[in-house]
């Protein structure tokens, strides 16, 4: 199979809303009036960000929803990707599994895959995502006010505690292995409630390095601080319900475990129920996890108010 | 240095045109009134598209070049462009001399960096680029009429000849190899003259897979064949001023070398005398190679009208 047949069995699709898809040395595509463009890229490597062993399907859910993950962050409609896959060889089954996780979840999201690159090399997928957003719309990390309540979308830890098991350092049940192990592998894009926090969210990131390290993303960019109550924590961790974890395990995974993909937000208080009602329409869960401060650090507090000594460290690539 | 450091110090730059680059979820960018937008994607993998011990600052150039040449294809003005960059470690000199390279090559084509990611793997340089074109004038590889001529831009072949002086099979003179490598390694994406052809080419692709491979996408796309004057193509390799290269080997590299980076087009053949004065004006020299006819194959003709047997293939990643 050369590589013009791989891409026309496995990627080559009836252009929807593009003008020209799949097959030019460019696409063509027509922005919607009155929007902006919002883009992202990732690149996923073998070895890196998931292991060799990952199902393919899984993998291609994955490397998409990475990226959706980054336009629901800004509140962005998703409307088309760019595949650049590197590949040791042409394994059809491989192909047919990957672009089956690749195209359900765009599909689900209506997102146009419009062109890319395919080529030989050492296992490597980079996509880069395009959504729109009504001008001047788009929710920064920039916009935290002091005062503003901090909220997390969905369950946190799970995906970092799932790579501790495979590393061996922890041993779980196999009901909560296979849970961790599913938010980490399958993480589902927040697109629905990252669009309807339009205009109620002052700033917004998702969560990839972990808690502490992408607030403080939206911390620098505002200028601001922020109080954590380290309660608000304690059952964010969706496989809790099914093992005893460790309390500093569980906190670290929390709070500096990443590839969790949730959102995490700011809003002015006012907006509590809004956000709630929000949040049940789209059937993600949130939660309260403390507040904007003018104080410019991120501290973690007891119940009883005490300041907690903040060991944790975000993901970084190169340290 | 860690990956945030690694991205403030050598990839973050004032935004320019972007209302957000470098440094939120996603870039954000105003598309221009009555245009619309082109994108396309390469990967370029330490190994299969360029040797290992390529000047960093020529790979930064040639990882932009590349993909502004698929603009150039299609008609379109760059305006931004994000990277993904998988490297085994961040080395500060190594990293220096990319973004230099890569760094000139956007200002002179006043092309933005946006956003991208930075992570550790293999070396893996994978670029999104897009640029913007009056609706509708886009450049399509489907427009070609019987009887419009057909134009290349620039020089054939060098690239090749570069590679083959590289793995042994030909020993060339020092100042061709010097002048062959930099057609290998420093491509110049043709888009003056691909922004000039709006309006005048009814189609138009990039060389990067050969002269046939490429003219042949032309082809299938508008439904039409070609027959290439053998003679047209004698003078298209820039370096046969310095040696003596062998009719057979300079065909070869001509018809079916691939990583020349220029313009295949084709033309109503009155447009001749306008088409001479945009390639002087761009700067660019183009040459007519022959015509496009009704009968759906590309035939290659010796001065005496003879088609000629065409035994050669153009590069497949999997094959």
């Amino acid at each position: 199979m050369g590589e013009f047949e791989l891409i026309e069995r496995f990627f080559k699709r009836a252009a929807l809303q593009a003008d020209v898809g799949i097959g030019d040395d460019c696409a063509i595509w027509t922005p919607s009036p009155g929007h902006q463009l919002a883009m992202s890229a990732d690149m996923l490597v073998e070895g890196r960000h998931f292991l060799s062993t990952v199902n393919p399907r899984d993998l291609g859910h994955k490397s998409l929803a990475v990226n959706l993950s980054d336009l629901a962050a800004c509140g962005a409609t998703p409307r088309a990707f760019l595949l650049s896959l590197s590949l040791p060889r042409a394994d059809e089954v491989w192909l047919s599994a990957f672009t089956q996780g690749l195209f359900a979840l765009a599909d689900a999201h209506a997102c146009e895959l419009i062109g890319g690159d395919t080529t030989q090399g050492p296992l490597n997928v980079a996509i880069t995502v395009m959504g729109e957003v009504p001008v001047h719309q788009a929710i920064l990390r920039s916009g935290a006010q002091v005062g503003d309540d901090v909220y997390v979308s969905g369950h946190l830890g799970d995906a970092r505690l799932a790579l501790e098991a495979f590393r061996g350092t922890v041993s779980l049940p196999q009901s909560a292995l296979e849970l961790a192990r599913s938010r980490m592998e399958r993480p589902e894009p927040r697109t629905a409630l990252g669009v309807s926090l339009r205009g109620v969210a002052t700033a917004m990131a998702d969560l990839s390095d972990g808690l502490l390290g992408d607030l403080g993303h939206i911390l620098k960019s505002s200028r601001v601080g922020a109080d954590i109550q380290i309660a608000a924590i304690q059952n964010l961790m969706l496989t809790r319900g099914l093992w005893a974890c460790p309390q500093d395990l569980l906190q670290r995974c929390v709070l500096s475990g990443g590839d969790d993909y949730e959102l995490v937000f700011t809003c002015h208080p006012s907006q509590h129920p809004h956000v709630q009602s929000l949040s049940e329409s789209c059937g993600t869960p949130v939660t309260r996890i403390g507040r904007i401060t003018s104080d410019p650090r991120l501290l973690l507090r007891s119940e009883d108010g005490d300041v907690l000594a903040n060991t944790f460290t975000s993901f970084d690539h190169f340290s």
